[in-house]
């Protein structure tokens, strides 16, 4: 195999592929990426494949290339970052020696680097055609108001992901379909969900399974570490649409040029409909930084243990306090529009902070209904998505 | 107690208190901050005094408030920073009740803290008057040039430090006296001096004990954790000079209206003068940007323990190589004005890296003799300071 990269071109690509290679290399193998590339006239000539993998997740990707020589050959992924990323803005010149070794080649500058047979890397997901789609833009809102609320526990590993749903209510397919996100560790929930936001692609049916009474209605549960990757890559592409689809066991999204393909997490769902609160009648509507702003300062005074802080609602007013035994008090006051009644609600002072810091809203409502059932938070300027957060209260 | 005082004042001071009180909290006490304040007429009225102590360390500083009932009281220092942080820019008012609690309100906000008996904390050294001084731009240039070299092994507690030197070769004690700060690890070694930049202070004489021949040679040795803080500190204040000097276990420093003062290491400095190389005649002068991007490189194929590249000088270049039976091998070929004999030299490229970090300079000068003696790097524009690096080579 030999070929000609560009520096800047190849860099882009590796800082990719670095962040999916195994990083624990507990099997070797997978601590390389994957390059081919077939000589012979454009455009098959001009392109470098490359792509990684720790298993679970795999990106395909490709940059511009003069490839001499066909072949496949698998290079240390840190290693050749960390070379690329400190060379000269200038082409680089790759060339294995068919026993094991690549040599690279940039100005003054030469490496001789392993290069193990790259029959010992695992066969990569086949990516299949992919029946749906969904502007860059929207992943990238949706993604991050809901990845915060997965499960740390690796154990709970159904809880470890997103669920998203597309939901097509309307019988005929040609109309863009709901795209809606849940996430939760089972303290705290968050949903957030954008109607006719997916294009269903004739050419790609979806599979028959997923349609029924001529509604179609897929889900996929996808790992946290997947979806922060697919914010990743949909804030550095120029493709405004991204093409999305599943097999059996993996979901698979094209970005631009990069392909990335993830394992669909085992396990069910838990059923989120009926956590989500139906009859919170109450409401507060709080300036956003001010709230944020209390609830720091008396989040400093809050028992180390159980983070609990105290909303009180009475008449035209709210006081959120704290205490702890090691450090004492606080009181917060904030005006507000509420016409009563009174009202204590105790929660951990995180999973509000937690919400506030990724909604990004001017005024946040608080919808509940009294002293133990879940409230709900939501941005009062949706932006065309409805948005919700669901926190147990904890007992008092 | 009771006292006003402006958030953002007070905040500043609360800023680098943190950096000094105990974190581990061995010795609770120590985690909190001693405040002071005397009513009555300006200006005593109107400044609240603060410190703050590790045992090591101690800051002592000040800022304006007003002073209504005088007193002396302790809050923890980390905790009533993260409260005043988050408070809005206004006054806030502290009270104490006079039974180990402090109210703090600002606007809206109300915390009661506790507040331990100050009869608890440990008498803070006396600050003596301080016969020398230097500005605070020579500081802010030498410390962060030797403190890197300091040594990370906690057990070899005279290498845990920088040795600052004041010599006065003059016998007219009127003339300014010369700087020079020295830090090894025992691999390594950084000296920077700079000449007439110590000004001694008539007014406090330096001991006697200090003064042989009508020369004048203080040395301090100093621990690392100080002389970061004292760049810190150096960077803050608009005072152009900071006055220093020592007492029989400490070193102080007098920063604007902040004063710092910290334990000296005990134990011996090792004799560095033997250490520094007096007739490496063989001198390369390197483009240090072309040296540090080679390095880079070089150093990722390094083997991963001894991080060992070498350094082979012929006639007219450099290559710089490296090889590891892990990764594979890297050659780096350097254009320079050398006439030979050739030379191959091996360095743990760590410690090049450390230096050229730091060093700031266009231009870097390698002074060396032969395989084995200690090689000097050193800045071709020393800009008034004569900077010197040494570095044990390695055995092939």
């Amino acid at each position: 195999m030999e070929f000609s990269v560009a520096k800047a071109d190849l860099l882009k690509e590796l800082s990719f592929l670095n962040n999916v290679v195994e990083k624990k290399t507990t099997i070797p193998i997978l601590s390389n990426i994957l390059l081919s590339g077939e000589a012979g006239s454009a455009p098959a000539g001009n392109v470098l494949t490359l792509a990684g993998t720790d298993l679970d997740a795999t990106l395909k990707t490709s940059c511009p290339a003069a490839i001499r020589h066909s072949g496949t050959a698998l290079l240390p992924a840190r290693r050749l970052f960390d070379i690329v990323r400190n060379l000269p803005d200038a082409d680089i010149h790759f060339k294995s020696d068919g026993s094991g070794n690549m040599t690279i080649t940039c100005e003054r500058s030469r490496f001789r680097l392993f290069s193990p047979a790259p029959e010992g890397y695992p066969a990569l997901p086949e990516i299949p055609a992919l029946p749906l789609s969904v502007s860059s833009g929207i992943l990238r809102t949706m993604i991050p108001r809901v990845l915060f609320a997965t499960s740390q526990e690796e154990s709970r590993y159904q809880l470890n992901g997103v669920q998203m749903v597309v939901d097509s209510a309307a019988a005929d397919e040609s109309q863009a379909a709901l795209l809606r996100m849940v996430a939760t560790d089972g303290h705290r929930l968050a949903l957030i969900e954008r109607p006719g936001c997916v294009q269903l692609n004739a050419g790609a049916p979806v599979e028959k399974s997923k349609v029924e009474k001529g509604k179609t209605r897929i889900s996929f549960l996808i790992p946290k570490k997947t979806m922060a990757e697919i914010v990743r890559l949909a804030a550095d592409t120029t493709a405004t649409e991204i093409a999305f689809g599943q097999d059996d066991r993996h979901v698979f999204f094209q970005i631009g040029g990069r392909t990335f393909a993830s394992r669909l997490l085992a396990g069910q769902f838990p059923n989120y409909e009926g956590v989500m609160p139906k009859s919170n009648d109450k409401i507060i509507v709080f300036e956003t930084d001010l709230l944020v702003a209390a609830l720091k300062r008396v989040g400093v005074v809050a028992d180390e243990t159980t983070h609990a802080v105290k909303l009180h609602a009475t008449e035209g007013r709210v006081e959120i306090t704290s205490q702890s035994p090691e450090s004492g008090e606080a009181v917060e006051t904030l005006s507000v529009d509420y016409p009563g009644p009174s009202m204590t609600i105790t929660f951990n002072v995180g999973y509000l902070m937690d919400f506030l810091a990724v909604a990004h809203s001017t005024q946040t409502r608080f919808e509940f209904k009294d002293e133990i059932t879940q409230i709900q938070l939501r941005p009062v300027d949706g932006d065309g998505y409805d948005y919700r957060y669901v926190v147990m209260p904890m007992r008092a």
